[in-house]
């Protein structure tokens, strides 16, 4: 049994030698601030989703170490005991704004904002990014099928292709993004998230037939259920499950097999069999592509598995939690300077930044404007307090980042949905003076 | 603070479904016998690793549904009152055999063996699939990593471009795959890994330079430690580190730019300084391509992070968890009789398999014998007992699944390790006589 009873050391041993060292130069009481951001979107990606948050918050609200786990770092000779000391007596007060859960970003967007002592910060590196970075790119690939499904509702079914843990953020990811529902129970435990299923093909194997199993599946979950008919011979088993189920059956699934050509013909027969308004699910390895492919297809709805959960070949984000300011003494009103490293290839602006979203006159986005000052003319304002002096001010709610992907998605010019490979879709602002 | 009481829920939808339908027809006590095994390899490589054993084995003893579980189930209308009783006794008597954590596997392997009634061993898919989908697609590339990293060790960093928890598992996956250690803390507490690092670019940026960073890093972590030199320009750095540590510094670590130039570089510079020891640790994207290109720079260490967390392309597995043979009555003593789905591109051998490595006379791998019968002529038998009437033979070992992943990696032809794509090194034999 995995019992997780601290998220303390889901964290990287060099955060810790680095609190280390700071708390013996005095360095860790600096105030300081770290951002979230990335440099660049996938390849070919027009727009990042910010997903995470909710739990995030939860999550920064347990950093404690336990006994057991101050003993293990003791034991394993990670740090010295003032470090332990002061882990001890370790929980977030500093502050945390960012965009909302549900947000689109962009390159330089700055998603998250973290202020406070250098070494309460600093311990948070890994867990933030770690959750944010997993949780936006599940979002991205959800968003952009769930566009490319235009109305018709995308099912998650990915749970077996991903680890047992980020599994259930993957279906509450592309929940919000706008998934219609997951495959996965705890998704619906823990977050709500509707959960939808029927039976695979062990079903029908373990039966004598195709028929008892049908009538058994039909006998317990009722006519309108899904019953899958690629097992054996297609057109067979969809005579046989209209047979069995009645007219009313619900849906048949297909998982297998050249689903556009399928879908047509298993529509033409329950169609002829009276079964007109029995659906069409099509699952197997389908992504944007796949999806948008069957658009011309009679489908009722798509299942999403392992490229949903794999990112569609972006299975992470690539953001970066970067100090961009800190004080230059352990004063609690000395001044923030502006900081920022120079590594070949890897630039960073120092700086706290500020994020408006530009909204021309027809409602649609314009630029990313990302400002070292307030600048409330430049456009929508992106982000919003999430913790104050360590007090959570409110649960981000999954329902709530739903609707806001939906309003965010609609504001960007059209071609964000595109499925063709560009830019960012529009571009960020830099307001440095 | 997230506290899982039971991985119970990990579970898919229809895994229930069908629950309730096979109780209700009867079909839920037929002794059964599932198979993980996979139909291909990614694209390119030439041989898989088992890993997750050693999780997946505590995670089926607790697999139990909690009150909150079944309350859950209830509300929602997954399954009925007799199901929902069915669950609330739940926990798996049956067997597990398998390969073990660490062994090479190949398309058709199989993987693991779980028999049992229909109804105990069909509610464990998800889980099972998501654990060895998981941790076997990272260890598969770890293992490419060591065998291209020749010797020079390499420190697992990924944790912050992954899920949280996935990241403890896939430190523990690397560790397996030949991995020296990580900079998980989790991983360390959790399964013993041994864990490292130093400091990042924030440590540098929150003093007032370079130097004083330094200072505070060798004052605190000795002079063996490792200093990060490419926060400004890497030449200076260098020199102002020998200064501050003397020539006995441990390690400078690069993370960005040209490595191969720059380790070059920073070898000679440290050479003419007098820090001959001081060793040169590179980090920054590292793919197992990449690694191999720096085999002629002097580096004595890689650090890798994103391309090792995401499978290097490969981030999950393709296990399936096929039923391949079921009883036709709920009677103890009925026989087995195979079965397989036929649907199209999906192809099954019903039927349960043994499974043997042959090895020639040179101690060299050349093939993989799937037999329908016990065949310990065919070569070294890759099975072994996992759990017994719901019991757990043997806790895998983590330090005893490294060192077999290294025998069964020096067991395959040469070619296995080579980096340019190919197919599986061995081929799959089926014996089905």
């Amino acid at each position: 049994m995995v019992t997780i009873s601290s998220p303390a050391l889901l964290t990287d041993h060099y955060e810790l030698t680095m609190l280390q060292g700071a708390l013996r130069s005095g360095a860790a009481h600096r105030r300081s601030v770290f951002e979230v951001f990335t440099r660049r979107l996938p390849e070919g990606r027009r727009y990042g989703v910010v997903a995470g948050t909710g739990r995030l918050l939860d999550e920064v609200e347990a950093f404690r170490f336990t006994p057991e786990q101050l003993a293990f770092l003791e034991r394993a000779g990670v740090v010295d005991r003032p470090t332990l000391d002061w882990l001890e007596a370790y929980r977030f007060r500093g502050s945390i704004s960012g965009y909302r859960e549900g947000e689109c970003y962009f390159p330089g967007s700055p998603i998250l904002t973290v202020e406070g002592s250098f070494a309460e910060c600093v311990v948070l590196e890994t867990l933030i990014l770690s959750i944010l970075n997993h949780d936006s790119a599940i979002a991205a690939a959800a968003s952009r099928m769930v566009a490319a499904a235009g109305g018709r509702p995308c099912i998650e079914m990915g749970s077996r292709r991903a680890h047992e843990q980020a599994a259930v953020a993957s279906a509450r990811a592309a929940y919000l993004a706008g998934f219609a529902s997951t495959s996965n129970l705890e998704a619906g435990f823990r977050y709500g998230v509707p959960t939808v299923g029927t039976a695979a093909h062990a079903f029908t194997l373990v039966h004598d037939g195709e028929r008892e199993a049908f009538q058994a599946q039909v006998a317990t979950l009722g006519k309108g259920t899904t019953l899958l008919v690629d097992t054996y011979d297609v057109a067979e088993a969809v005579r046989v499950a209209v047979e069995v189920a009645g007219p009313d059956l619900g849906a048949v699934r297909l998982d297998s097999g050249d689903l556009l050509w399928m879908a047509h013909r298993v529509r033409r027969q329950l169609d002829e069999l009276g079964a007109v308004d029995t659906k069409i699910v099509v699952t197997s390895d389908l992504d944007e592509y796949a999806i948008a492919a069957l658009a011309v297809a009679p489908v009722d709805a798509y299942g999403v598995g392992t490229q949903l959960v794999t990112g569609s070949g972006a299975p992470t984000s690539a953001m970066v939690y970067k100090l961009v300011a800190r004080a230059r003494s352990a004063e609690p009103d000395a001044p923030l300077e502006a900081v920022a490293k120079h590594s070949a290839g890897k630039p960073s602006l120092g700086g706290r930044k500020y994020a408006y979203r530009r909204i021309e006159e027809d409602a649609v986005a314009t630029e990313e404007v990302v400002s070292l000052r307030p600048n409330p003319q430049a456009g929508r304002p992106l982000s919003v307090p999430l913790v104050v002096d360590g007090e959570i001010l409110a649960r981000p709610d999954l329902s709530a980042a739903r609707a806001l992907h939906q309003e965010s998605v609609a504001e960007l010019p059209v071609s964000a949905t595109q499925l063709s490979r560009g830019d960012a879709v529009i571009p960020t602002v830099y307001k440095v003076d």
